[in-house]
């Protein structure tokens, strides 16, 4: 099986989403609040998923602040993706792969463009064919049009194309679907252990680029 | 339309979840952690749903616990789902349901079996036609085939049927497939302004009956 294109998860996998922590703490909540929010607005974005409904992220994720946050303390929060920097191996890993001949995708349940200026702070923009969002596609990874979109998108068959992730879910749904699933583990993690195994575990993305290459 | 089989979802909408706090705290965590868990287990089994795959709560409830606690740690925690209460209101509430004449079901993401001590103990094991578990039919809720399994087990259509939840998440994917979806409000939460609005909201069962008489 050769594969031909790397399809990477955005938020957590290439995107240090620790900052945020502090925008929750200038809204008066404890710094906490970001790991439940997070896990919430991924339950509740699958829950749409496994219901065969979509809403956007930006829809979720300010929906699960109301109650909590005023509008405007939400603004301030959901304003805070756009300032994230990418994870330290990023740029590297990203043009070590590209060097090595890999077509780079990035595919978010997230909006695209929110990670641009990101993308952009780091020097990777041009490394990257395209920026995919489930929001083409109204289906949230990990549901198997998500995916399919990726490949749509790049022309290839699933099994010439990898996915990688920080998120579990993420791998086993690519891997559900044929791709070849890469578990960025930069933590130290445990992967769950009702799951099959990633077809590859890496700490950062220079170790994938090595092992790629 | 006329209902006639009043469908409960089972974990925080019969029993309260809050004495799990202190499992948490005895395993040396902060008890906020029951809701970043909780929120990661139903994320990781919905996840498992939207991409066509199943594992139970308790793979998944456990599962999201290791790296973090210690295998005895983990038994406590989980352990403690059997010594769960009932809300105050739920005897009356599924009492006066049941003397209007509507068949009571339970259907849970986790495993029947679990909450048949917390039943007992309430005094409502014989007032509930019959506990269901997704486990029977591999898919959680929200999932169509879910709701379904309560709908064959009554030998009812969806729609001569209501499903009463805590979550929202839950009221949905029952209206998504012609169920009435109630949802229970018993601290004053907001309910997502991205999602259809539910058929009746109630504050506590003991309303839900008034409303249902």
């Amino acid at each position: 099986m050769t594969i031909e294109a790397v399809v990477f998860d955005v938020n957590e996998t290439l995107s240090d989403m620790t900052a945020l922590a502090s925008r929750f703490a200038e809204a008066g909540q404890p710094p906490e609040m970001l790991d439940t929010w997070f896990a919430g607005v991924l339950r509740d974005g699958f829950g749409l998923a496994a219901a065969g409904d979509f809403r956007t992220f930006g829809q979720i994720a300010a929906g699960n602040l109301r109650g909590t946050l005023s509008a405007e303390q939400i603004d301030h929060v959901l304003a805070g993706f756009r300032d994230l920097e990418a994870h330290p191996d990023v740029p590297e890993g990203l043009r070590l792969l590209r060097d090595a001949g890999y077509r780079l995708i990035t595919l978010t349940n997230g909006a695209a463009a929110m990670s641009e200026p990101m993308f952009a702070r780091a020097g990777v923009l041009e490394l990257l064919e395209s920026r995919l969002s489930v929001e083409d596609v109204a289906t949230w990874k990990p549901a198997p049009a998500s995916y399919q979109h990726a490949a749509d998108a790049c022309g290839l068959p699933l099994d010439r194309m990898a996915l990688v992730a920080v998120h579990p879910w993420d791998v086993h749904g690519a891997q559900r679907v044929g791709m070849c699933g890469v578990w960025v583990n930069r933590q130290g993690a445990v992967y769950p252990d009702y799951l099959p195994a990633p077809d590859a575990v890496v700490t950062d993305l220079r170790e994938l680029a090595a092992v790629m290459a």
